[in-house]
């Protein structure tokens, strides 16, 4: 059952910063987005992009990391629980999601890695649906979207300046194409990228300051490495980072897992692919209203 | 007299940037401020920092450089023409305005500067008043409100990491302290540094997204040192940067015009602070109406 | 027993990079440190920066994560096995050696947590012995020191910019105090920062090129949290980063090893305490020949 | 005449720093050049970076400002006389020597700016010939060679995200193609850039920190607007910045004389190229010795 209730506190205080929260809701069933969605129609239905949703507290450690977590290290890290949500004025920021990554076709990981080394195989096209829910979601509801994929022109020097430490020959360019699932439109930002955060060495941050963005969304590949490092950079430069559980992947899935229990407790706000479609649904309802 | 017209586009493009401007005052009399305020006294009534003014093209050389920047080099520059003002979700940063500025009086730099190098002697204390109204006019419409001043913490290395490669004996911290007529109130944040920039080195950044902030008014010194490299940077981050110009000030008038002239052009807009007060006034009508 | 070999090739190429590794051993066993050491000792005795220890790859994956890592795994990262070591032109960054970290003595965390939540007991006591020999080792070879610690300046707005969203009572000043057994001596730095990246708002890359620093050895806490992020923009701002693996700590062994394997694979060269001694240890040797 | 003698102290100290110059020469004649060049050859013949020159004091305002500076106002810049030279470690960076700079060819900039608003005109020709003489100093002696041009691919934004508030439409992408006098070689590295400063959203610094790069020679335009703002930054990044005075341009004779006479006081060494030549040249003999 949904319990709606108003929030005590805006995160950020009073002036200036992020809105007070209006409501919570005790679960993402669909009774929840139900009600989130009409509560959202009844309301002046002027755009307003600072009404939000925060997800209760009790839901807070319900993700994929529960099979790996003890529950010793759960009881650790409860100084980290508190209301999420997405905040306001929210953007996407696919994280390479680029052919490089699907090498192989939807196989195992340990199958494809023999040929294609830098692939996620069955985990890259698992999240696939989600992914696209997500892009649909954010679509409609106006946000802007920006992309990152790897620079390979020769002249920034890609086998000097790049993501890890992997070894290996250097790639094909047509591997750094963005997936056709979730190709850019006109209008979408590409951030080309040395290193693995998408912050470094890249007008990222000028592109979402001038966008007036505070809200990032993260999807993409790899969890543990450049969704990992851009989301820490993210949250350093202040934005509310908030990421979409089953549209990160990873070549492994406890690396998956762990990464994003990090950056659950310190650093962002993981939410189920669900929840944040419902509450970009509910942005857009009310735009259109 | 004043001619209001509509905007006609916005400067970001449409969707997430900055909003259309929604009116345009023609010259910087008391006429334009008078409407500006009963324009915006008979608005809703609702506070809303999407509703910005943008002062006509017509004045936009009308500034301090005028006596120095020959017609030849207006013609050049005459592409940058366009409309300013301030934009949304403003901050004031207020830039060194600690007590070494100040130094040895309301004098000739010429005659304080050889027992106070670093003071800006006389044209200090001709700041002073302006930047009074500037803060007060930014506090009555709640805008948040920096500082920075220099780091000079023993373990920071102060004499390593400096702000230019000016020669001399360190300072007394105590030189560093913010002037009183400017003090910081509670909730303020005071920014130290080492280097010119507001933004190196410093969590600027997260600050003024945090704060929501898309628009920095400027106010402070040098000119040509701080402020501007504080500016410039601004600007790459993507903020829309605004100068205070009778409350920034330099040892030296020409470097003081000739950074303004520079800046206006390439990276910000330079207005007078009465217009700036005269925005910020209408905004606090506006909140408390 | 120890094989040493020309290495074949620099990791940054001929002109302008790093240098070529001049010897590889094959294991950290004592017979490696004594060889080393009177390799070093016999050559020039003029001292040379130019002049660094690779241990060879066979080692590469010889750390604490191999009872949590599956074979599996290890396969799927083989792609990063490489020659390891200290880099030229070596700095010591020492991350939040905060007293915080120690609150409750070396009890398990789980039992000092409820009183000290920011606490990592027993592994901050076990990890203080080898890093008081880093840190000797460190500073006989004549390294730069480097500190971070939490910056808890109330102007600053420490409860607003924070390092992670963890939550609670903000905290005594006192508790950012470096630990004794690793004060700061006169001609250190001590970086004070806001975010859990040492890079992030803090002008810690001006001190590393102003000092000409290549490689950066990292220790201090946590290893999933601060170092972790720390480590991350280091090897973005282009530093050799290495880490000494029992002079990390986090709150959580699972944490640890996982972040170090990431770490290792990635962006760092995890190495033994041991190892890095013995390598400083001939710098030093060299130095005083 | 000449007059060579020891210097007296390193810039940034003993340890690990800036090595101490060993030379200086009192002016930029042939004699000196002679002598630098004997000197160097009479030594070791091995290679080394730490070998320096630094021009002496006396030369310190003998610039192409000196027409436009007050005597009153170099008093007031008395505060900043020091030692000046090419430090350690060098590499040259060329900043936006691309087509767009040379429209219209060698003619006034007032003509050619009705046409080609971006254009340097005669400014951008008198340049070629030394800025030649610079690249072929430095190729010669070994530096790493780094340029910088406008990103101009449209998933960029560039329209968005500009260098300067210039108005007008956007630009042929072939206008941002070096200027074949200056061609880039393999091996050489060029960033792509949205904002003035080359490291801004740019991995410059990781790619400066990979070379183990301490000193960056400048050159390119506009000297007012990205020298300037690059020039800012490198010395806030900690490099010691050179700048080559006949290879910097601007579209104004006066914008460039007094951005070099704020940048040779503040941030940087501005040297005749003359000089800088003779310096690497001494390099260069050292090397092939």
């Amino acid at each position: 059952m949904a319990r709606y209730r108003p929030s005590g506190e805006a995160p950020y205080g009073k002036r200036g910063g992020f809105p007070a929260p209006v409501l919570r809701a005790a679960d993402r069933s669909s009774t929840f987005r139900k009600m989130a969605r009409s509560l959202l129609h009844a309301s002046t239905g002027r755009y307003d992009r600072q009404l939000e949703l925060w997800v209760v507290i009790d839901t807070f450690e319900e993700h994929c990391w529960q099979d790996v977590i003890s529950a010793e290290l759960l009881e650790l890290y409860s100084h980290y629980k508190r209301p999420i949500g997405v905040g306001p004025r929210a953007a996407l920021l696919a994280i390479d999601l680029y052919e490089l990554a699907y090498q192989g076709g939807p196989r195992p990981v340990s199958e494809v890695s023999r040929t294609y080394p830098s692939s996620c195989g069955e985990y890259a096209y698992k999240a696939i649906e989600p992914t696209q829910r997500l892009f649909a979601a954010a679509r409609a509801a106006g946000l802007p979207v920006l992309y990152t994929t790897s620079d390979s022109r020769a002249d920034s020097k890609p086998s000097l300046i790049r993501a890890t430490k992997r070894q290996g020959a250097s790639k094909d360019p047509s591997l750094f194409a963005i997936r056709p699932e979730f190709a850019p439109l006109p209008g979408d930002t590409v951030i080309t990228k040395q290193r693995a955060s998408a912050f470094f060495g890249t007008p990222l941050v000028a592109h979402l300051t001038l966008l007036g963005v505070q809200t990032v969304i993260v999807c993409g590949e790899s969890t543990s490495g450049c969704v990992r490092a851009s989301t820490t950079d993210g949250y350093s430069y202040g934005f509310h980072m908030v990421m979409a559980e089953e549209c990160c992947f990873d070549r492994s899935p406890m690396s998956h897992k762990l990464s994003l229990f990090d950056l659950h407790h310190k650093y962002a706000d993981v939410m189920h692919t669900d929840d944040i479609v419902a509450h970009l649904e509910g942005l857009a309802l009310k735009e259109t209203v």
